[in-house]
């Protein structure tokens, strides 16, 4: 059943596309990667079930674009916050709340993109989405660095370091358990852990005068 | 077919039951959990492949043995390495380097135990390793902090994000892409790493006369 695809059949493809992906999107939003099945995107985008695989060639497929479309979002968010002219510990500070804040306001869709156990096709598209937020950090410190404004040390590593600390004390495993209470303390400040957060980043850079 | 065990079929048994969790140990640190199928540990152990399921109910679970069986070994190890006289920040240090030591010197295994996708019964067990790891640096920081020796911060908070820190510069994604070369520097000198991620640390409990 080949056939030359019209101006219009394109058009109505790649809009059909777009409410697919955003249906996904939701869904991990609201209940992590397990729950955005073909049969629930389907519903929920009011695409007929058997036309999924005529816009994703299998769900490992649907589920990475999904992914790749909810992380660039974010890190655009991210790059974004960190783009001013004041200093390199204030454009530091900048990303880092928009990151937190992100994260608290929507916890499932953060762990979903952060931890949330999923195909390996997916966890190569994490690794880039992880890679993304370290090499903000990584011309910020160097820039901060350049500055004075930074203690001297290997930027890379220390923006890896950043993103482990962000990841697993606002969304990973430790975070989880924070949630769960038993010892730790409940979030029932998230600006107050917010500040906590900042002065820890500060301190890991090594900020000289903030 | 029921009978009594006599006690020398019991010892038997105990006996059959570690030779398995040493194999499944090993294979794990030579090819991940991936690697430590039921038929590769009966091979390894020279049991019968039939016979492993009379020492674990299923696959997951001899995972999940294998994982605590491995995981008491490494958190102890670092636990001892804090139990000295010395200052909180030396007490720091010392645990710090045994673990960054360890995963450097073994990195399939620590890279199993702490970030390989697994099953999600062994991911329960994964979380009381993190949280083993955390409650050390949470007891060293409380110790820190009511010496004068560290910063005043929220304990846990800290804590967690040195988890996550040498979770992802020591053995996470970024470390694995560092492995891979690029434009991170390659780790020629474990020293120099750790050297680094010691200087890290101290910064990010605001160490102050170190």
């Amino acid at each position: 059943m080949a056939y030359r695809e019209t101006e219009h059949t394109r058009a109505k493809k790649a809009h059909t596309r777009q409410r697919l992906l955003k249906a996904a999107r939701d869904l991990v939003a609201e209940g992590g990667f397990a729950a955005a099945t073909a049969a629930a995107v389907a519903q929920r985008s009011e695409v007929a079930a058997g036309s999924i695989y005529r816009h994703f060639p299998n769900k490992a497929e649907l589920v990475a674009e999904v992914f790749r479309y909810a992380t660039e979002h974010e890190v655009g968010m991210v790059y974004q916050a960190t783009q001013t002219d004041s200093s390199c510990a204030e454009r530091l500070l900048a990303g880092l709340t928009v990151f937190a804040r992100r994260a608290l306001e929507g916890p499932r869709l953060a762990y979903a993109l952060i931890a949330e156990p999923v195909d390996p096709r997916v966890e190569q598209e994490r690794l880039k989405y992880r890679l993304a937020y370290a090499e903000i950090f990584e011309d910020l410190i160097r820039d901060g660095m350049a500055a004075g404004e930074f203690a001297q040390q290997q930027p890379a590593l220390t923006a890896a370091a950043l993103v482990g600390m962000l990841a697993e004390s606002l969304i990973g495993p430790l975070f989880l358990r924070r949630d769960k209470a038993s010892a730790l303390q409940p979030i029932d400040d998230p600006q107050q852990l917010i500040s906590e957060l900042n002065a820890l980043c500060l301190r890991t850079v090594g900020a000289t005068h903030h």
